[in-house]
């Protein structure tokens, strides 16, 4: 094949960030995506109502394309029942960091058992958790250690939608075919990369993420799942822009840059495994089976052909380097309707 | 104790570059170290006799004080009888590097068994061997993998001196202590951080070196080893700098600066540990009876009161991070005779 058809692709897993940041990069996924779910990790978090029918507005106003929606997410906290009800068909889903895991998330959760009430309305409800599953321990051990806190909570609340963000172990994958009520998103980049990519030749902060790129098996259980559209795994870029400044310097920040080439990326990925047939599950059929949504029609196809990757994205006073800066993808995306 | 004095302290494993790099990094070792052992991966590498001479002549016209001695080691390569008899009295080893491994090591071997009569010539004439022990594998694994490689040669050529050089790993240590003929030498920086310090928060160029700092399973092997003065075991400070433009940037060099403040860091390190007893075996003794050298006298007072690290050093139109650059060490070296 050289070529396909992608209906209304999704991605489950974005920053778009604020201000002139967020000017730059939302028309970069409102381009070829149909909708995304928008992290709430700004400063401070999106932790209601208010800010969130704001953010969406700023969003909004910012797309390249009529044809988007963005989907909102609360970021966790306790809630109490009236906020739930008041927010719930503005919302996706709730979205939990541990208190300092990446990005801003220093408002994050400190202790899971001290919140179970707010898990339970959202259990009752039918409102989704997303989760930022990582402790505190050794970098390499991070996901692997809160796989427990996973499955307490898939088995403590069955009916609670939990879905796994940005998994990076060969064990998540286990986990999540495991409870019915567990499902995952997963990076373009954790397909791809191992931690050697980050730092076994010279130190590479554009690769540089939370969670951090693990071993070749992992990788290799991660990239499967993918190709075989696991029912329970959805594509999320986690593509999270930083601004240069914060990438190439001492002290560098955590964050992918995939959002203008995901889908042509992909493509090139699932072709050579000889699973392009899987990519529409991958990148939309799942999440909307998973979430029960129906995204707005938006037909992007993508051919094999040379894409070269811009160096940088700039825009607003503000420059992002992506993913394979430079590099000649293989596949293009080649029309949009 | 509040006081310390060394005797001769000895740096096993130094990059002194070349050209105004060395200009400004020699006398930041020379004036603290009574020896050192020079590492020749310089760009040609130090691979016979009349370049390593004129190496050595440049070092010590870099001197900052005329008590110290460059231990030189040869690039390993396959050497004939002759070249190692000529040079025998000028060297402490010869350093093999797998190609490709480290900064400037492309020169270095391919195939270990291909050189084996160069092994065997070295062990008859009682020339060490000195090794840089990575495999070209997964990043967090390359040591691990390559211990085999030191096993069969500690048994296949039970008479040749084998350091380990800046071992990593817990199995480096198990390893060291089963075999007669191995030793090895250990970083500043290997004592005291594990990758969560490169990786695990923001991402930090200036603690990335090779090999990688590892799991803090592995710093804790390493460290009881170095606090109880494991006879096998010799400090190496690998400090290896770098300007800074390859240092803060997207592609960073490996290598973790240390020099100028490594004894003060090992004595609050130590100290910390009630164990300031065993620093000179670690520092100089181990050193000296393994290689059988009688270094200059030197005598070195390191006392317990704050020594605040450079936020660079600068000079010869060169610019080098240390580590703990801009932090307030609790010991000092405070006199030199």
């Amino acid at each position: 094949m050289n070529e396909i058809t992608l209906h209304s692709p999704l991605d489950m897993h974005l920053h778009l960030r604020d201000e002139e940041m967020m000017k730059l990069v939302t028309p970069l996924t409102t381009e070829t995506f149909s909708g995304a779910v928008i992290m709430p990790n700004l400063v401070p978090p999106v932790d209601n109502l208010k800010s969130l029918l704001a953010y969406r507005e700023r969003i909004t106003a910012a797309q390249g394309s009529d044809v988007f929606e963005p989907y909102m997410m609360l970021f966790f906290r306790q809630y109490t029942e009236a906020e739930l009800v008041e927010a719930k068909e503005h919302i996706l889903g709730i979205k939990l960091y541990p208190a300092g895991a990446t990005t801003n998330s220093e408002a994050g959760v400190k202790a899971l058992d001290a919140v179970e009430p707010t898990f339970k309305m959202m259990e009752e409800m039918g409102i989704p958790l997303m989760v930022h599953g990582e402790t505190h321990g050794f970098v390499m051990d991070r996901e692997k250690e809160f796989l427990a806190s996973y499955e307490y909570l898939a088995k403590k609340f069955p009916k609670l939608q939990i879905t796994m963000e940005h998994i990076t172990t060969a064990d998540a994958v286990d986990l999540m075919g495991r409870y019915e009520n567990l499902r995952a998103t997963v990076t373009l980049q954790h397909l791809i990369i191992t931690l050697d990519d980050v730092a076994g030749g010279m130190l590479n902060p554009h690769l540089f993420c939370k969670p951090i790129a693990k071993r070749p098996e992992d990788r290799e259980a991660l990239l499967q799942a993918a190709l075989e559209a696991n029912p329970s795994l959805m594509f999320g870029s986690d593509s999270a822009p930083h601004p240069l400044s914060k990438k190439e310097c001492c002290g560098c920040a955590a964050g992918v840059f995939t959002s203008p080439l995901a889908i042509a990326r992909l493509a090139q990925l699932f072709d050579k495994h000889g699973k392009l047939d899987n990519l529409q599950a991958f990148l939309s059929d799942n999440a909307q089976r998973l979430y029960g949504i129906t995204p707005l029609e938006k037909k992007v196809i993508v051919s094999k052909q040379a894409f070269v990757v811009p160096a940088a994205y700039e825009g607003h006073g503000q420059t992002v380097i992506p993913m394979h800066a430079g590099e000649t993808l293989d596949w293009a995306v080649s029309s949009i309707t």
